[in-house]
């Protein structure tokens, strides 16, 4: 077989960084909100969550590139979500994908404010036709609910001010639970389900793929937990041992670092497993959940 | 004629009270995050964002209870604006409707999560069919894409990242007049649009009516520069002459206080000659535009 996935995911990065890099044509003032927008966006993400979504449209559809504008806008909600938590307030990091973080370049306030940015234009992006494509409305509805329920305080910005207000504190596997399936697997999950819900897919299909984008989500944050303990920030492009000073509830932290690599690797087999049904046409998720396992940065 | 304009209101702030104390139903997890949220959107606002839009739909239509859940939605990312305007990084406000503001209560991490957390849940209620009621996707599509422009960096977020921009900077009119149409202006005229789009208004009102809102959003926020100036923090339940340690870039500090004065007046004029088409159906928002003009906070 001569599917490489190092390829597919540079050629699906490449289309994301090409669509991303005209997203605001257009609107340029106050110069400034735009170039923090800009700077965090185009800063070189791995754009995961967009190839997730083309990976699951592609289950079904030739081309993923019918749906970048959607990629694009889930791209969007990732970058703002790391520009607040990166905040002195939040997190407190200086570094992010191997350069100073939006508000170190551009001041707290301005920092805030590309984040609320980035976050609306997302929405005002996927419910633009003339940047989408034509999709039917419903579709395109259902569609900006699961990105709104995933990314808001029922998932995402829940599972982040559980992840603050568990600092410096002891909690129980659960809290970590709930953190990694709302700060992390939430919006991981919505990636792998628009991309599978714009090609009307069923709700059986739906299904598993919501259960694979959950387990690669779960599998990511304590990957992620792990790499902050055994990486270095060279490697990371972000501040290694960043966890440990906050003290924060990781899965590392509450159960030990060889559980979490046991974990991590069980919750990668069930996904793996999940996406049995669909085959050689599942081949890049597949590969990208092993992927989620082998990272190191 | 017995149409009262303070029993309008009164009336409508009820409803609006009344449907925000049970937005987050069913969700509560982690408290402290919800706790922010409801603590904001219960602090006592005079709800005009919600009023305007159920004014807007009653030139067509019977009730605007119809609309309650768009009217929400408008509310939280209103209150969304204001929590994270209030910020140390970005205005530094301790007092807002008389109360705490959302951070002295909760911290900086908490209120930006909470503004995060509402402006998202906005999006998932307004396409939430089981809540806001059944309307015609198309249209539900349009709302979204309307709140999602006003709000976003093309429109509010542009306008505040240009106030903050322009502190204790000499600026000219121009720059108000940006500020004022984006921060403040953005979002009122969508919320009168959003009224009349849900009944299916034809452009020529709709256009009408984006006239009416632009005019009265403007008047707002000049009249805010001048109580900034005028008011006392006991009746504006904000901190007073807040813009003037700022070096805020106001209507007044450009133009002096004669000036704003005539200029809001001017903006209301236009604004109710607007209506004129509408005759007595507009009664509602032509006497809005008139308390926009005389309030005290």
């Amino acid at each position: 077989m001569d599917f490489d996935i190092s390829t597919y995911l540079r050629e699906r990065k490449a289309w994301v960084d090409d669509a991303l890099a005209g997203i605001f044509e257009g609107l340029s003032r106050p110069r400034p909100l735009f170039d923090a927008m800009s700077y965090s966006l185009t800063a070189g993400g791995k754009r995961i969550r967009p190839a997730l979504m083309m990976a699951a449209y592609e289950i079904f559809r030739e081309d993923g590139r019918d749906i970048i504008g959607f990629a694009c806008a889930m791209e969007m909600v990732h970058t703002y979500s790391l520009i607040h938590d990166d905040l002195p307030a939040m997190d407190d990091d200086d570094l992010r994908r191997g350069k100073p973080t939006c508000h170190k370049v551009f001041g707290d306030a301005m920092a805030i404010l590309a984040g609320d940015g980035l976050l609306t234009e997302a929405f005002s992006l996927i419910t633009n036709t003339d940047k989408t494509g034509n999709w039917p409305a419903e579709v395109r509805l259902g569609v900006v609910h699961e990105l709104a329920t995933a990314a808001g305080a029922a998932g995402m910005v829940g599972g982040q001010a559980m992840d603050i207000l568990s600092e410096h504190r002891e909690v129980d596997l659960d809290t970590v639970r709930f953190i990694h399936t709302h700060k992390t697997a939430a919006l991981i999950r919505a990636s792998v389900r628009i991309g599978a819900m714009l090609t009307g897919a069923d709700s059986e299909d739906l299904s598993r793929l919501s259960r694979y984008g959950e387990a690669i989500g779960i599998a990511f944050q304590i990957v992620d937990d792990i790499l902050d303990v055994e990486g270095s920030t060279d490697t990371l492009g972000k501040a290694a041992g960043a966890d440990g000073k906050l003290e924060k509830a990781t899965y590392p932290a509450v159960a030990g670092l060889t559980r979490a690599k046991e974990k991590a690797q069980a919750y990668i087999t069930s996904a793996r497993e999940t996406l049995q049904p669909f085959g050689s046409r599942a081949e890049s998720l597949q590969q990208i959940a092993d992927l989620i396992l082998k990272r190191n940065n």
